[in-house]
């Protein structure tokens, strides 16, 4: 790729944003555009160069995140969980595990999907001599339909406590992924069920060494994806913000009982848009910080101390509670500075609001809250887990 | 009708809740639910029983649209506007007019439509000698498909300032509604645009005498309007909640993090909870307050001065300030105490956030604090007109 | 008293309103002002006829409660805990004991004082052969300086469980009142901390039949207390808002750029009352609901049952999170349409946020709301207690 | 002065914390506080080291204006104008005026104080040869009292548009300062009136060249002001954060209903720490982009754009207007978590509120979102003035 990867990806968000609305309306697979995205390269954006990858830091891969996100926050999301899916086998395998891994997505730009969600207890690991069997349903698969690799996980049918993580091909014999996402938001991420009927495991799929959650730096995976998160509502906040700024300045009319010859310098227009600004400033920043930390939680692999991971995660649930408060007032005010023609369908405008607010129940914003409060108050970091 | 009228609205509000979600997918004309309505009697709910109505009270009526509204709110607002538009006739014309309408439309069960929307200047009244032509177009036309009558306005083609309302067969020649409404939210109401090509308007059917806003008890007309939205704004905010509560209670699950064993003893659920209820508690209130002014207001007729009307606007604006907020927060929140599982389209949760979005645009909120404020500060009384 | 009481409240009031603020500054007992009250009658405003009081209904005792605290809520405390002291004799003793307090009260103008705090568990009672001791300490002793009698509550020293009250005169021997109380709002009702030393109580000044909170009727005593803490918190924001509007109006100048010549005409301090009205409306007709219904359950006495008496207590409950709310945001905003000036001390303009501030302290905000939710969700009536 | 600046002001806001909250009733001159502050050096802490001076950056000095306000931000507030005043006479007059009065008042340790609110036209300026004589009242003369030096203005007599600007000896025959300040918050700052009765001003004393609000970088002096307000407000957040924390961690008691043993396990009490933090962790990240962003904007100088300075002038109202809110909610909030013993008027817990209210009425905070509005939908940068 000659170019630069941030502009590749401006480049395709100006084109996906052409038919966002309208994929917002059919949902289902975006075909046409998640190959666009295995041909630009952008699949590899995370992975390093010496693996065949672009080598981009994750403040660069969320960038483009949120640059997706301004446009088609479905794309962003998959987009998204393929970097996510690919630090989880880098934190939780061995080299010889994930650098295969690395390397053949860089050739082959595969996409990853999900089908990890903890949560749902419902698939089982039995286990056999030298392979195991996954057997069971998964619900949230986002991004498993047209992947060619699928981190799925399984409880351990003995124990029932152990949650196993594995690295599969997503057409394996036994994986259905049944394509049955169909929701208020969020609509092209293929976030719909899987059934794993007695699919086969091998021992090398698996990612043990040192495991989920082991290390400081493993307990580096639920906050990417944290992270992920407030980078989507954060260009979701913004693109729907451009969007209402656009509509305002070419298409609102004044109010009849506002002494203003257009809606542009209407006071309480122009009061909207103050707070508008003031939200998305602070998100910017508080997104822009934990991005950045990340980064340099992310160099220090092994050595990465629980402290710091703590101070991460804390920056992450502040940028996330903002962006989550921030997006969701602004996805519904917007309307108050467009005015009732843009309720128009063909706009779509409500769907900024769809997908944050679909997006934005992946855990719940409460016990975000909760965990700042226990550190603002008790000094306690949070426990590390699948949410923090 | 042998049945109590708020009965029979129930018996039909259970009857639309059904197919409630499954038509706001569809939009267009809820033809069945109208035919049910015709069948029903209750669009002659606020006719007097002289003219063959059921003599209902404004606080009844819009009761009963506050109890569509919480299954429907397309059907609500089609069934407000019918008494709405029987309001015109009533406030702007004579006896004489208004008088034999009222009696067809209770003996034939007819739909009433809007095309009177006065900020769209696009339609023009040419004078002729005994009758007028209106041609030109019209947004936000209400309630118009399906519809047997009518309620148009034009401006003087002479004048330009002098809006001409007039009331009129639907299926005039002429008229052409263009079933365009395809919006986000109230995508039942027909709200689309007409077109009127050289209709010809008898002078028997314009309302001059007194004429719109002409007396105190004729500037009811607007705040009618205003009500009947507040009504269904509450209506939208119940309904969303009962539903949220339905959910909760039956579906959803305990945050994994939260110290009890089902989700609605969660200390952040019940909080949402109470939030709510505070939320609905002063709505109501502030509603019926307003809508029991509206009766008084009503059956003072000539009588009602400018003063009291005044009084009786800042009560109905003060209800709608707060029935926007309570309403959208309500309806955005909602998915906070039910999860994301809620977000499956095929629940359409999200029509209640949709709906009301789109409803409370009408006319700025922004604008309703203003009067609100020269009253509060300035002991000002609203200027009455089309909005206020 | 020949006069409405109402309207010789309002004559104290203006009076009062004249030193309220400096009386404010000094804090300690505001004596002249009590031998006002005592020699207005109004101490036996809510004291039955036939035993020589004003026989007021509650709702007419909580207007004047209200009233009074538009411009001095210490005064309106104390006056409220008046009435509160004797619904707790009428409610928890037997006719024979309240009937002489009450002719007693009527006649001599007693005020009573307030010990009963049932979270200071450090008073404890020790039997006796018809009599008991109480030893301890109390805070929160409101309205207990210059008064003639008191309710006071010890715990019993055998079984520490059981909450004993005794109606006793302040003066009796053992009895300090510590004039302790110097906080930074509600300066004048003398809410510091009592010292009870081997205090003899009779066996008929124990409120023993029947009893504290034992019966539904017996249960309204918390919630006389809580709707008179509503009725302040109103009264104080309707007198801050009164104050903050003389002073927009006659003294507050319009910003250089708003393009208005008076700031009474500034779109944005036109707003911020838009907003003070809408929070002020709600909770009018929310107070107004609450104490309406308080009449109607005292009226069924023994009749009362838990059902009546739990819609009562939510219908308080919301109130005054309302009243809080509203309240609050109203005497920090209010600067925001005066300007700087406005704090200038002489004016003391911030002693309604501290009065509101402290006295909105009395039980947690957040336990109503959780209360409301559990109602809310999960159809659950409020377990009585001293607080609910 | 050997120490870093910030230990030598950390060192010295520790001790005035300890009469902090006396010194809030007290009100008038902190005189042995500003002594101290002349002692330490820091008077001269942004001073250049050729003048004399600690030759500290922007952000190293808005950080001390910090440090002092999350203890006594009245003492910030003199602290901090007298670095605006410094860069008064730096962005307005030539280098021959500038230089000397820099090096007397590092060598002298002269506190320099405001007269210069452009708002208040009372004070004129009447022109003889090689002087001028100024007449007149000026309001808000923050950090007068025991000063040596004044940054005074008044309006050219003749044409009464333009406004003079002087530093003076606060000394001169004809100043008097009234001592008048006797507000609700920042009761030290001396922010009372002055009078100045034909006020001998020198040629040399006038700051004309270039003059107020000439260039973009004289322009920085109103963004100094506002950024200086900023930090004070961040740090009485900080202070107030702090206090209630101890208090909730050492004194509050959990309530009755809440199944915790502390209070500081309450969920309710933990989510308005989450809030809390929330909340000031946007507003630091806000006012420190800021902060660095003066520190660039200043080492421009004549260099330094409009854009540039318009995009310092849109990061500091944007960081302003989010501590304004964060600093109002919090301030008073806190009592929730600390409860209602808290109010006890020797801590002064309410200092905070009153403080931060006082302060931030400086200029409407309605009309710094005007202006980002203003930006954010129309791109047009803040006009320059004494209050953008």
């Amino acid at each position: 790729m000659s170019e630069n990867p941030l502009q590749v990806a401006r480049t395709l968000a100006t084109e996906f944003s052409r038919t966002a609305a309208e994929r917002d309306q059919l949902g289902g697979t975006p075909k046409a555009e998640r190959d666009e995205l295995r041909r630009s390269g952008l699949l590899a954006l995370k992975i390093d160069r010496q693996y065949g990858g672009l080598g981009a830091s994750w403040s660069d891969t969320l960038e483009v995140v949120r640059e997706f996100a301004r446009v088609d926050s479905s794309i962003a999301h998959v987009f998204g969980f393929q970097h996510l899916m690919l630090a989880t086998v880098r934190l939780f395998s061995r080299p010889e595990q994930w650098q295969p891994w690395f390397e053949q997505t860089a050739r082959n730009n595969w996409f990853w999907g999900n089908a990890l969600n903890p949560l749902d207890t419902r698939t089982l690991s039995k286990k056999f001599a030298g392979w195991r069997e996954f057997s069971g349903r998964k619900s949230f698969c986002s991004g498993s339909a047209d992947s060619e690799m699928l981190i799925a996980s399984a409880l351990d049918e003995s124990t029932r406590g152990k949650l196993l993580i594995a690295a599969i091909p997503s057409h394996r014999t036994g994986i259905t992924l049944h394509g049955d996402w169909d929701n208020i938001g969020q609509r092209q991420t293929d976030s719909g069920s899987a059934t794993f009927e007695r699919v086969r495991v091998e021992e090398n799929e698996l990612l043990l060494d040192p495991g989920p959650l082991s290390t400081p730096f493993a307990c580096l995976r639920p906050l990417i994806a944290q992270l992920t998160f407030v980078n989507i509502f954060l260009g979701i906040a913004e693109g729907a913000f451009e969007e209402a700024r656009n509509y305002t300045l070419k298409e609102a009319r004044p109010w009849f009982k506002a002494d203003v010859s257009q809606a542009n310098q209407d006071p309480y227009v122009l009061r909207h848009y103050g707070e508008f600004w003031v939200g998305l400033e602070s998100v910017r920043l508080l997104t822009e910080r934990a991005n950045a930390m990340l980064d340099n939680a992310w160099s220090k692999e092994h050595r990465l101390g629980a402290e710091e991971r703590g101070q991460l995660a804390l920056a992450i649930a502040t940028a996330k509670v903002a962006a989550t408060r921030t997006g969701l007032d602004l996805t519904s005010s917007l309307f108050e500075v467009t005015g009732a023609r843009a309720t128009h369908a063909a706009l779509r405008l409500d769907r900024h609001w769809r997908n944050l607010r679909t997006q934005t129940l992946h855990d719940p914003v409460d016990y975000k809250l909760h965990e700042l409060g226990d550190w603002a108050l008790n000094s306690a970091l949070p426990t590390p887990s699948f949410y923090s």
